[in-house]
């Protein structure tokens, strides 16, 4: 097998030991990217940032490599890079591209990075067809909600804890925000006061709205079924 | 053919050449006419503001004239008047006939002019159910939930800018306040203070609120399907 | 026939035209009844006012006479008090027999009142039924809407006025707060502040919130089903 | 029969007028306490909220004590200790153990008390099977609706009263927050402050939002249901 084939294989594999390994440590590297964005929205000493920094800098560089690696041993590279992942990809590379010019701003699409996840849970989906388990189903309902909540909170914070950072003081304030809304509770004491999130709560609503009701819906109603199966 | 026919004919095709032109001009200009009411709700230059007022009185010497070339070929003058589109045209060209009058009052009526665009859309589903494509339907549900939006927003834009201009101050506040409440979230950032505010989002609420989670509802289902079909 | 079975014929009666003239005219005063408190809640000089006081005390007057005949010509008395209607029209003449203790308290309950509507209603809903005709469904469905929000209206109006006057003003701002809070959009612009307020909207929730989308949604749906059918 | 099995038999025993009377007290001590909770959120004098945490002490010591005689003639310890009315038993009896140290937190848990209620309230659906009684089924819907309200009731105030007195002030205030928040009626009147009380409502929100009204909706289809049957 050639080099470029293997790599492909290696990528996209997650049965060999070699396969999960790989995937499983880009998993872990998304989650710990998203972990230190939220840590940098509370109040931390200078030293600490610093270092959560570099780290942060440090995993966008492997990404970079990695989509890089991804695009030379593509068989099509057109037909790649016009894919769903590649794009979602790229994205979460773009503050490393662009990041002499203006930081602030595209650091926002970095939460599209969480996205990459769904390839692997979906690889896990196909598994599970074949097992047959239920908790699988339940597992990437759960995963649904959290990304789509995780992203929105993460977009919702970058354009409104600049202009409006008593109310989006912290990382909790955002989630907080995306689920009120998202559930249609909507109390109104965290709202957002620029045109700019005014939009993006609008996009928020209007693509997230029917999603959230119906995956919790899904979700509660599987596991009350699960649970009268156990009883019975 | 005799001129009354072909003039029908034409106001109404949209497979021939001249048919689609004329009715694609329309269009045109019913979409420039709602850009322009848009526009003079932002803070901008009293010469562009005049020279947009000129384009929308001519807009509406148009829209009066073609009403009453329907009019003049219509084989059954009276069932034509009573006629549904009839009635949302001669609506749209009413701050015309009462101009001198009073003209801030009438011109909410403008905002229905935008609802001419679903004999279009009409025309194009038939045409899309020859070719069976699902992509029609999806602009038709997209269109649907714009037209709703937007002329709500009009209309409590009209009703409540002049009371409350802090907070309806752009239509964009006025769009926000619409989706915010047809969706059920109601931060309350955005209401109404006078009594015919109020009564206008009453109507909003009784008359939108099953419309757009069902619509918003069809169109995730729909878009969900058919990315697991895509998939498959 | 005994005057005894004739007084309740005509009492029940819709169809010969003296049945549907005493009908029609308890109708007529439930729904002036109504409208008088509507126009109490308004600043209105002080001799209106005191005509209206003596409407309205008429009024209750006739219905105390009519509740009276109803009694003494039922067949069976005491399954006739046990029943829906009579202990609607029991409450709604309540303030005249408690007048002279403490009227304020229990004019809430002369809201009920229009709860007695519904006979007249589901009298021509069996007509209906006969000619199948779908608009008397809608009007049902329309009627049903309309009560809800109006006896709640008045319940919570009569709770929150006297201890809240700038934000519950008048009827319609009791409208308002009906609506949004049984749609869900709660916009919390207009909310109760006393106890009794706050438990009063926990009955609106609780009892009316499945009641307000489902019947909005049923009439939307037929609305849409009649137009697909009268295009096609 | 041994006297382990005898207990055993009596603690889970609903037809018996010994079983009966047992587990009749048990369900009257599980509400007392909860009345006792909501009593106390209340401005009351001294010496009767003395009276009330010593009643309040003594039920703790004989759920401890009922706990243990349950654990003692459980045929399987280890599975019993991880049974699901286990571990709320245990919990219900926490502030009890723990007492000493820090009583205000781990009060918390005493709420889930009341979930004790469920066991018997299925006992009674199992006998409401063979009457086929329709009203059992909608007693199961009220009290888990009940149930809900309380337990998330009784959560957000004993997290957000000490941080928010004025807002959070009795126990009716808690309900209306959880009732206002589960049906996303969301005023935002009454909302947490603390990081601790956005957090109880982000869970509050995503458990409770499908139940509340797909309970209430089967609550009323099925009473609209019924009163139709009893028309017919």
């Amino acid at each position: 097998m050639p080099i470029k084939e293997k790599i492909a294989f290696y990528l996209e594999d997650i049965e060999t030991p070699l396969g999960k390994l790989i995937n499983l440590s880009i998993t872990g590297l998304v989650l710990l990217s998203s972990v230190i964005f939220v840590i940098e929205t509370y109040p931390i000493p200078d030293y600490v940032r610093l270092n959560l920094e570099t780290i942060d800098w440090a995993i966008l560089l492997i990404f970079a490599y990695e989509y890089l690696l991804r695009l030379w041993c593509a068989p099509k590279r057109i037909k790649y890079i016009l894919s769903f992942y590649s794009i979602i990809d790229l994205i979460a590379i773009l503050p490393f591209l662009t990041g002499v010019v203006d930081i602030s701003f595209v650091r926002i699409f970095r939460w599209f990075r969480i996205l990459k996840l769904i390839r692997y849970i979906e690889g896990k989906t196909l598994f599970g067809k074949i097992s047959s388990e239920d908790s699988v189903i339940v597992a990437r309902i759960l995963f649904t909600l959290f990304t789509i909540i995780f992203v929105y909170s993460g977009l919702i914070y970058q354009v409104e804890h600049p202009v409006n950072p008593n109310v989006f003081a912290t990382f909790l304030d955002a989630v907080y925000f995306s689920v009120v809304t998202m559930t249609t509770v909507g109390f109104g004491d965290v709202t957002p006061s620029s045109q700019a999130g005014r939009l993006m709560t609008l996009l928020m609503i209007l693509t997230g709205i029917a999603l959230i009701p119906w995956q919790l819906g899904d979700l509660i109603k599987r596991l009350v079924k699960n649970a009268n199966q156990v009883e019975n």
